[in-house]
This record gives structure tokens, sequence and C-alpha cells, in this order.
């Protein structure tokens, strides 16, 4: 059976699964959930020797010791795990909701239900704990999911899914309701994010050329967020105790994260903040590129090229730049960021509700770190990943963002004159 | 110059345009609807001189009567794009508003904006009254627009943009904002539905191939339907009366229109009404296949075949076909369908609800036509166009649907710990 074949069965299963799973009711699907935990907790032993399976693997052919890590599944995650699929338990059931309903001069009633998108195509590298996370937030949704993760955690991710086909059964739902991709051939990825009949949408998670690849190929919409070039912006006026902190939290907090700040905009008017500032992210380590003006103040600093600006460090590195005011820091943001999350530092009402409307990200903020940018800070109670593109789910995706709405009409037996 | 560097000039306008008309008031959008209005109604003339133009050319190059009537501009359809003008500059603005403000516990407070989505293109056929329509509705809703009409309604289409720029420019508003391709080359589509750097939505308008080709090779989202493959499904128990008037209406209310009924299934237990249904269509005109079980009671219909199942006729032509109950019902909508609108006419309760449910359309009815599957009828104000896609907006699209929502976040200095 060739790849292409292979790939189009586990479609078709997907297919029929998301049917059976729209239809089903919410507590049939927190049953799922919890009965998947119960099974993963009484499989430790397998998925441990599943996991050193991997792990040996992995070292004989020279995996990067930090890649090594994230593959591991230790007591603590598995934990971590089971922890995750009670949580997505407890989360409110997005799916049937129906809302906006509203009389026409017809007669009839029309509003939206809020309905699962049908089936998810996941695709993702090492982590084999994304399995259960990914499995749970599109189940918990109604939807079916196929699930392509990295060759690396293959055997790991077998485990995990016979793990969740027997909790799926146990609740009677079809074990073909998550699928996981048993084969390391790289094609398989090729024919899930191209079949169309059988998947509704793919959510690539991982580094920034898997996430292009599949961009570029896929002819399913995708979920993404390509890159996080965060910026945030001290205005003239702004309280310096205040815009010192967001900007050391937004850079130091994580430096690997997305929603790190990798650009700082200074106003002109208060580049007196600048010596403590460097001071500070120095202490902590962070080497900092400056423009000419701020190196007029901070004459140490290490020239920044125009790269810079254009750059998601995911390091101890941070650009910073002097800008004349608002309009020339939205002008920065707009044409160098990567409209994922953008914070203004400000005293000015008239300024930060500019900023609010203006700058074209996913995430707006106002007197805050960029590092809230999150589906558990935002209150989704989860996040299958973040979105930068413009048309449905924008900024963190939660259960909601995996769902879409129809139009619903309930009538009396109208008819159109 | 070729065609790609001209529409790349095209899009660059169009992107710079775009962060202007998403940052102007909604004043100042609704004034330039007004003065696009006085401009069309100055130059009525030229209209007139542009259109006959096109007419002459369009005669003597064999084009269709059917064709050569929609790309008239007579005085009453000039009035009707005025009056379409001032309906949408009285449409409530969807730009800006914030909704769902939460407090979350690290103190920040997270809601949604609503955002333009920026520059739209949009391609369609003969009509030269959807260039205004379309505009008017893309600048309503703070985006720049651009327009590839046919090119057998180019010098229509061209006098148009110069009245339209002409309102903008008076409105203190970028001509850019709105622009026509003026050139009848199709490499210009092309270029419009690839360049993802400067287009953010395609709205494709017209006939299938149109939107298939447009589907098939863009690499910019795509807002469309294919097909109207629309059912009614009469239950068992349902109301005679209302499920004859129904199924009367959705298919003969109009023939050509994507939400008209192509496909009629009854109830076995329900058979009885298929005479009267039979003649009072025939007496419309309509041609009726059925299923062999439907033949058994009404035996001078046509016998259908499977590809009649599939077929949106657009023509007085209907397929009738008998089925157990609601199971057979919604398994043959969710085979056969095209996911537009479908209707049930029942008066059991938990019919009703299961068929709103699991039936995955666009939209779904209980006890009324599918005529009524429109932006108007939703009470939208007007409409661009009807998706049955899965992702952003879903049934009919009106100014919602051209807009996306970003999160804000309103912080008092918070950091992330």
């Amino acid at each position: 059976m060739s790849i292409e074949q292979y790939m189009r069965g586990v479609g078709q299963g997907a297919r029929i699964a998301a049917r059976q799973v729209a239809a089903s009711s919410t507590a049939q699907r927190n049953a799922a959930l919890l009965a998947v935990a119960a099974a993963l907790d009484e499989s430790r032993a397998q998925l441990a020797a599943a996991n050193a399976d991997d792990l040996a693997r992995g070292r004989e052919s020279g995996l990067d010791p930090a890649l090594l890590d994230r593959l591991e599944l230790t007591p603590v995650r598995i934990d971590a795990m089971l922890e995750g699929l009670r949580q997505v338990a407890a989360l409110p059931d997005p799916v049937g909701s129906i809302s906006d309903v509203n009389t026409m001069p017809s007669g009839i009633r029309v509003g939206h239900m809020r309905v699962p998108l049908g089936v998810i195509g996941i695709i993702y590298e090492s982590r084999p704990n994304v399995t259960v996370e990914a499995a749970s937030l599109c189940l918990k949704s109604g939807n079916a999911t196929i699930l392509r993760g990295g060759s690396e955690a293959l055997a790991s991710n077998c485990a995990i899914a016979s793990c969740i086909s027997r909790g799926l059964e146990a609740s009677g739902l079809p074990a073909t309701a998550v699928q996981v991709v048993d084969t390391a051939d790289r094609e398989a990825v090729g024919a899930l994010i191209t079949m169309a009949e059988f998947v509704d949408v793919i959510v690539p998670r991982g580094g920034k050329s898997l996430i292009e690849r599949v961009s570029r190929e896929a002819r399913v919409p995708v979920i993404k967020h390509l890159d996080g070039v965060c910026h945030v912006y001290i205005d003239a006026g702004a309280d310096h105790r205040m815009a010192l902190e967001i900007a050391i939290n937004a850079k130091t907090h994580r430096y690997g994260t997305c929603n790190t700040m990798e650009t700082l905009l200074v106003a002109a008017a208060e580049t007196a903040l600048l010596p403590e500032l460097a001071t500070a992210l120095r202490a902590a380590g962070v080497e900092l590129r400056g423009c000419e003006r701020c190196r007029t103040v901070v004459p140490d600093m290490l020239p920044a090229v125009e790269q810079d600006w254009f750059e998601e460090y995911l390091a101890p590195v941070l650009a910073v730049r002097v800008v004349e005011g608002l309009d020339e820091a939205m002008d920065h943001i707009n044409h160098y960021g990567s409209r994922h999350t953008d914070s203004i530092v400000t005293r000015d009402h008239a300024n930060a509700m500019r900023f609010l409307r203006e700058v074209d990200s996913s995430s707006v903020m106002i007197n805050a770190s960029t590092r809230f940018a999150d589906g558990f800070e935002y209150g989704l109670g989860a996040e299958i990943g973040i979105s930068t593109d413009k048309l449905h789910a924008r900024g963190p995706v939660g259960l909601e963002g995996l769902t879409s709405r129809k139009y619903v009409v309930f009538g009396e037996g109208q008819v159109r004159r």
C-alpha cells in the first residue's frame, strides 16, 4: 500500500468518525477524555518502554540534547498529561451553543450555532505530550483528529495513541476519532495537507521551517503563526518605573517563546530611561543592539543593522530603537513586525486607543507585558496554537477556534414572497 | 510594464491605502460613500457612453443576449446603485467595536476588537453594478479593494471607477482605496490571487468554473461557495399544507439562485403528499425526476439516476427521493449536498433539533423555505457573497464577514510572574 493510499484510508476513517463525534453529547466526550487519562495512567510501563526506545534511537542518531530532553516522557510529564486531560474535560463545551437569534421582518428567526470544524490535522515536532494535548482539545470541540508527530517520537506517540483508542472505545466513540500516523515517511505530511476532501484544517506546531513548508504546500486551510517579532513601545510621558518593568519582563521572562519582546521602541522624549534599562537588561545577560540615536545615550550598545528589526532572536538579544513618537512607532511595527503581539506603555489615552486600533497584530496591548499573549492568560483554558492569520481565529486559539458558526433558521412555515 | 509588475503596483497602492482606510472614522467613510453616489449621479452621460461601447463590442463579438442584458447600465440600474450606496452608508459600522472584555486573574482585561481584513480582491463577471456594490461594502468595513470585472464590461467598470476615485478624494480618502484593474489580460487574475503580501482575501463572484479556477490557483484565502445543492426534507408527521408550500416555494420562487431547492426528500410515511406536490410543480413547469419508490406513487415521473442527487440544476427540474426517515435524509444530505442550505419540515421537536445540529451546511432551517438563505433576509443589510467554507465566514457574508477580531489587552503595568 502506498503512503498516499494509507493516508486516504486514515482520512476516510476520520471523516466518518467526525460525524459521530459531532453528534455525540458533551458528557460522552468528557467521559472519553477521562477514560483516556485512565488508560494512560494504567499504561505507564508501556509508555516508558516505548519512550526508552525513542530515546535510545535518538541518542544513536546523535539527536541534539535539547531535543532528547523534549522527547523524554518522565513520570512528572505523564502526570501533567493526565492533569491536562482532566482540565480539558472540565472546560465548557463550545459545541451546539446558539446565539444572536433575531426575528426578521419575514417572521423567520435567524441565529448562529457553533459547530465543530470536522477533521483537524496536527503536524508537530518532538514533544510526545502534544499528542495528548492536541487530541484532547480537538475531541472536546467535537472534531476528529489526525496527528502526525516527529519521527523521533514515533514509538512514544504510537503507545499514547493506543491508550487514546482504548479510552475512546470505552466511551462508545469511534477509535478513528483520533488517529496517529504511524509511519515516519515524510510523504505522509504531503498527503495530509493536500487531501481537502478529508481534512478541514491543519495546525502545524513547531519550528518556522516546518510551518513554512506546510503553508506553502497545503491545499487545506492552515491555522498558524510564523514569527513572533513582538514590540514594546514606550510612549512620550510614560511612567518610567512601569516602562522598565514591562520591558524587562517582556524580554527576560522567557527567551524562547513567540510572545517575547524582540524590539523595544522608545519615544525620543524618554531616552533618559535607556541607561537604567541597559544596566538592568545586561545584568540579566541580554545583548543590546541599538540604533544610532540609542547609541548616543548608551554608547557601548552594539549597532543594530536593518536585519535586526526583522529578527525573532528567541535568545537574550534585544534590538532597541528611538522613534520620534507614536506614528513612527506604529510605522515601524507595521513594517517590521510579524502581526503577533505588540504593547504600548503610555499615560496618554488618545495614544493608547490609536495604538490599539491601528497596530495590525493578533494581540495589541496597553501597559502590559507581551508575555501575556497566551491561551491560559487570556482565559481560554487551553491553547492549540497562536494564529497571526487574519481569517478565522486570530491570536491564541482555544476550543472556540476549533469550531465555526453556521446559520440556523427557525420558521413556522414561512416562504419567500 | 508586465502584467505582473502592473498588478504589484496595484497591490502596493492598496496595501498603503488599507492602513489609511482602517484608521479613518465612520463619518469619513460614510461621507465617501455618499460622495461616490453624487459622482455617479453627475456622470450618468459618461457612464451611458462607456456602457454603450461595451454593449456594442459585446454585440459584435456575439455575446449571449442574457449576458448583454446583465451588462446594460440602464438609468434604473444606476438609480439602484445610488440607493445601494446610501443604504450601505446607513448601516452600522462593524469596525472598532470592542466586546467580551473580561478581567483575568493576573489583573489584565482581555477582549476582542473588530478590525478590517485589509485588502480584499473581488473577481466577478459581467454585471458592472457589482463594482459599486462590492466596493461600497469593502469600504464601509474599512478595507481597501482591488476589483477585477469581466473584460466585456471594462469600459463601464473604468467609468464607474473614476467616479469612485473622485468620491474618495473628495472625502480625504486615498483614491487607491478602491482600484479597478483596467486591463482585460487574463494574467491579471493569476497575479491578483497569488500576491499574498498585498491581498488578504479573494471573493470570487460568478459561475462555477471561475470560482473553481480561483480556488485551485489562489495562494490567498478565498471566501466562496461552489454549488448550491439545497434540500428540503419532509419528515414523518409533517403538516402537509406547510410541506407543500415550502417545497413549492423553495423550488419555484426562482430557478437560477444558489439557495433554490434541487432535491426534495420525503419520509416514507408521507408519500401520500407526492401526487398533489407533483401536480402543483408540474403546473409550474417543473420536471420531476424520482427514485423508484417515488415512481410507485407517481408513476409518470422520470427516473432519477445517481448523478441527479449531485446536480445543481439551476432550472425547473427537481430530484425527488423517498427516505426511511431522518437518519437516511441526513445521510443523503451530508453525502450528496454541497453544505449550502438545507431545511426540514417537521412537527417533531427532537428531529428538528437533530437536523439543526447534525446537518453540516452553512444554513440549516426548520420549517422555512431555503430561499431565505440570503444576506438581506438574514438582516445583514447587504451581502458580498455566500460562503460554504468552514473557516471564517459561513453562509451569507455581510460587513462582519469582511472583518476579523484581534485580541486587545488593557493593563495597568502588569507583568507575567
